[in-house]
């Protein structure tokens, strides 16, 4: 069953090169593909919007990671929402929406398997991309699963202007933590203490952030919230409370790194305060997210949650827009917007 | 009441200096000082073994650990075993047998505290410094409670011909693991593969780590066992499996390192493989010892346990024989021998 109004070719953004450092559009090929032909099992999604998710950039890298690298010529792996225009599959019918991993081109293919989700006719699509969407799990599975916070303790989240990071600290706070952010820009850290509620925040690029973790974290730091690495995390590990948890979401400041990029040497201080440091992916809770998103659900009717995108129009802007992430200009979730709800 | 025989001065080694790497005699005074008056509460313990831990160079170093550093002036801080031979505390009597922290001096002072523990007076004293003391404990906690290693798992451990690497290689082989070791020469590689039944063990100074790494586990590294940090720890993150522990026992090749100590950079190899680092101190089990101790004696009861001892005779070698266990030219645990048992 396929709409008639499917156009026979296919725009889509193919990796061309490795990117060093953040990538340039030389760094893709913009082409437009035959239509791809359905074979048993698949569906076509059209796709509406692509999430950039920092992610992204490491599968750009030679080497395997938790997922395979981006092979040259491929179709760049990411994840976005879409309705069904022709299925092939008896788990969809034309006209769903889904969410899935169509990858950086107007139509994707989708399965019936643990990547695809079909969601409710009435699910609002941004904010599916970003609060209950894989970045409200993976603040909420960061915070409660791997990092086990309880009331009362001292959750720091960097990257706190960010999508996940600014997801997370709310998130603390609805828990009943204190919350110290860590931010790049004024601007930024204003709006998670005046607008987020979060109890503190550090500019890392213009403040001593060693002198203020210890001003802002009196009792140490329980939990941290990683989504940088680098400098910022070892700072951090150097704050660590007895049996703090380290909570390793990503590494923004190292995913561009030519070479080895520096390791946290503050590491040991997990021996002497007995402490944990462990990573997780997302994608693996996608089971679950169903949980995440009861809570989030609520917390949001509640009006204890705020969030916002980034919108960035057209397929071929993705890769400016992934840049955005890198560099810090984007105010939240940055989504491609690449068809009309 | 006191034994007759106490003399009226105490040899002691106190901290003159912070040292730079390893120590030298230098950084140490010996000093005769009067013998301490006991206080009520307290008991007076000769002692006769000292056991050196690599803990104890990083308590030389300014700043706060798990434990205060030693202030110059003072005695150096370490474990040791001895006989009570004054006493003004209910919990002792004179020719008791004590396992404590009476610090680099011939006498030391015990309480009725978490950090004294009286032994039966058929202990042996020697094998009580290692295999049935807080190395044995280190081993057998850091693999069980921390690493939880299960049968069947791939578990690597470093310092391997050390005093504890060589006992949680032998544990894990007990509790069902397949072993790899990691040391520093030949001799030790060969001691335990074949004479402690290790599956394989990596020179890592004189072998391509990596490679030795993906040759000996092939499934990759389920726990490993970390004594030495650096560029060894490095190597085994990258060699991590799926869900794989990272137990840090301790950091014999940063611990002498000038400034900050490169941190690992395939930290990242975490998120990968969602990971988790985890840090312990062995003193914080002092109250579950004897949990460790019963299976350490059932083993050793039934011949499946080896371990040895590197003696060095008085309380001036302390300096000497602290330093043995960075350059790696002991076998076994190093004790120093204070007095006669």
């Amino acid at each position: 069953m396929a709409d008639a109004s499917i156009p026979t070719t296919n725009r889509q953004v193919r990796l061309a090169r490795r990117p060093t450092g953040l990538v340039s559009r030389d760094d893709f090929e913009f082409v437009d593909a035959p239509m791809h032909e359905l074979a048993d099992g698949e569906a076509l999604m059209r796709t509406v919007y692509l999430g950039m998710d920092a992610t992204v950039r490491t599968w750009l890298n030679r080497g395997e990671g938790y997922l395979p690298a981006v092979e040259i010529g491929e179709v760049v792996r990411g994840s976005g929402i879409g309705r069904i225009v022709a299925t092939r599959c008896d788990a969809y019918a034309v006209g769903d929406l889904v969410y899935s991993l169509p990858g950086w081109q107007e139509y994707g293919i989708v399965r019936d398997d643990v990547f695809t989700t079909p969601l409710a006719p009435d699910t609002p699509l941004l904010a599916m991309m970003s609060v209950f969407g894989s970045t409200g799990a993976a603040a909420y599975f960061g915070l409660t699963d791997v990092g086990r916070i309880k009331p009362g303790e001292t959750v720091v989240v960097s990257a706190a202007g960010g999508a996940t990071g600014s997801l997370a600290g709310q998130i603390a706070k609805i828990l009943g933590c204190r919350v110290v952010g860590i931010a790049g820009s004024d601007e930024k850290c204003r709006w998670v203490v005046e607008e987020l509620g979060f109890d503190a925040c550090i500019n890392h690029r213009t403040e001593d952030l060693t002198a203020r973790l210890k001003e802002t974290c009196p009792e140490r730091v329980d939990v941290y919230f990683d989504n940088v690495g680098g400098r910022v995390l070892d700072a951090v590990l150097g704050a660590l409370a007895m049996h703090g948890r380290v909570v390793l979401c990503g590494a923004i400041a190292v995913y561009n790194e030519q070479g080895r990029p520096p390791g946290p040497s503050n590491y040991l201080n997990l021996i002497a305060r007995r402490g944990t440091m462990q990573g997780f992916i997302t994608l693996d809770y996608w089971d679950r997210f169903d949980e995440a998103f009861d809570h989030l659900r609520t917390w949001a009717t509640e009006g204890k949650l705020r969030w916002r995108e980034e919108l960035v129009d057209g397929l071929d802007g993705c890769p400016d827009a992934l840049n955005m992430l890198f560099t810090g200009e984007n105010r939240g979730k940055v989504v491609v917007q690449v068809a009309q709800e």
